[in-house]
């Protein structure tokens, strides 16, 4: 658990892309984020107050969040006198580099003697259990795609928001470096060990109300060979009741794996839903959300409505036209 | 690689049961075994040779290996004494225990002083790297099951001896503790970090002669909640041409889930293969390994007469009745 809200560390980034995590943490969780602190030649701006640390302390700030990634991942020498200066000031720091805070001596060090944490996200803080498979109350859903990096993250967050807004009860459940920094707690689920990562998944969606959402966050694909298996811990350790189908239709092959085709949205419902059925038999596929970024205003609707006709589902880009459809579809579920 | 041959320590064995690794080694690999260790009091017997650490060294074995769990899984100090001197007369040692060898001080600090190496095969010793998807030359066998312990090791074992004793080019790939003593080497899997489990197993099962045979070792289930991930990976990073369906037809729930029924071979199948098609679209379910320990012989042999009727495959007990239709199942296809 990092604790919030956060002073957010752009340090020299060459261009706004850089700070990606930065800029995630400021969409979803602007309560989160009180300030940035750039770096001269800094080239990213999330168009929050530029803070000293001095300024951000007095605003409250606990955690220095590095929400910028450089070339390698490492953490960069030009960023330490920043790094070790906050963590005598009081603040904790948090990154999902490689480059582990805790591998740097220096940092160690400062934290060890200042009694200040370093959240490493990429490394698990908890020892997870075996995965029981005993049915939990409350609801859950989860995103699978069609490959990785479809958008599986981004329908998550937008449908925990919509819930928000309407007044329901929704926890967006981290399973990935970003996600983790966004919300300030989650399972960094592919660097889990093989034999925890269902149960890993099911500490993170406890028991809850009846009337509970939870959006777990999907990694992987079942169709992607290198990471399928986390993707099946998900679906068995996160028991959903709803599965929502993610897809980003101009891919050419799966991600990182020339030669392997994208499979289609109806395989991959024929293929998740008898699997999430071992967990919860009454499991359902209840939606597509599609990342249509790379398609025109025309071409978005087309396809969309296609979709609906083609799976008999409701089908949106949530990032284009609000999770409202998929939201819809839970609450109908429900 | 753990060198070969071995002694096996049985150490103070309250009874047979508690030496089921060494029996593995004996049963599987009777050239590494050149002699067994004993305590007083040991209840365990695999007839061979009772040697002294001397006799055993004069004899070739390098590595001692503790074939033998007593409850707990603790390194007991009753044979600290033991492991010592073994080090200290120039043996390595190996373990399957959850009490790690190596998190024992005064073993560490011998296996330094000594320049002797401590195999602890519950820990992943290579950096295995991220699953690449790539096609690989050779053939490759893998057991999947209904559940987890219905004798997917054992049916890859049996079939690696059937086809060496067939002179065919056949290797026995070991992803758990057991297989990895028995075998002296392998991934155990189940405690791999989750974005390298299907790298591992392409690690583990590398290109080879196009007639060359890898058996490799199942695990879990892709119908085990708690181990699904782990028969994910070995789908897809192993790449199988060829599934043997694996059932044991008296298990009356999910090994450690009560609640959860054991899917039909037919469920099985349809759920395995097309997710092993995802890696390689050539890949067949070949044939029915079934455990009938539990079943007299007029029950096995009608159980397997309807099995092969009703599914249209071979089926056999490998143990019960030698794995020859497997091989058989495996050389039609190649």
């Amino acid at each position: 658990m990092i604790e919030t809200p956060y002073l957010l560390f752009l340090g020299d980034a060459p261009d706004g892309l850089a700070a990606k995590v930065a800029q995630g943490i400021k969409d979803w969780r602007p309560d989160n984020a009180v300030g940035q602190y750039r770096m001269e030649g800094c080239k990213a701006d999330l168009r929050l107050p530029d803070m000293t640390l001095a300024e951000a302390k007095a605003a409250g700030a606990k955690t220095l969040v590095i929400g910028v990634a450089n070339r390698g991942g490492v953490i960069s020498p030009a960023w330490k006198k920043v790094l070790v200066t906050a963590l005598e000031e009081g603040f904790d720091l948090a990154s999902g580099l490689h480059n582990l805070l805790s591998d740097e001596p220096d940092l160690a060090a400062v934290a060890e003697a200042t009694g200040r944490a370093l959240h490493d996200v990429r490394v698990p803080e908890v020892k997870y259990p075996i995965a029981n498979g005993v049915k939990r109350s409350g609801k859950r859903v989860l995103a699978v795609g069609t490959d990785c990096s479809v958008g599986k993250m981004y329908t998550g967050l937008a449908m925990d928001r919509e819930m928000n807004a309407r007044g329901l009860k929704s926890s967006f459940r981290a399973t990935g470096q970003t996600g983790i920094l966004i919300t300030g707690n989650g399972v960094p689920l592919d660097a889990v060990v093989a034999d925890f990562m269902a149960g890993a998944v099911e500490w993170l969606t406890p028991d809850n109300d009846e009337d509970h959402w939870d959006h777990i966050e999907g990694q992987g694909s079942l169709f992607h060979v290198s990471f399928s298996g986390v993707t099946m811990a998900l679906i068995h350790g996160g028991q959903p009741d709803a599965l929502i189908l993610a897809h980003e239709p101009t891919r050419e092959h799966m991600r990182g794996l020339p030669g392997y085709a994208l499979p289609s949205l109806e395989a991959l419902r024929d293929t998740a839903l008898p699997l999430a059925s071992v967990a919860n038999p009454a499991c359902q596929v209840v939606a597509v959300s599609v990342n249509t970024a790379a398609m025109s205003e025309d071409e978005a609707t087309a396809y969309l409505a296609e979709i609906e006709t083609r799976m008999g589902l409701p089908a949106t880009d949530p990032f284009r036209y609000g999770a409202a459809k998929l939201v819809d579809a839970l609450v109908a579920l429900s």
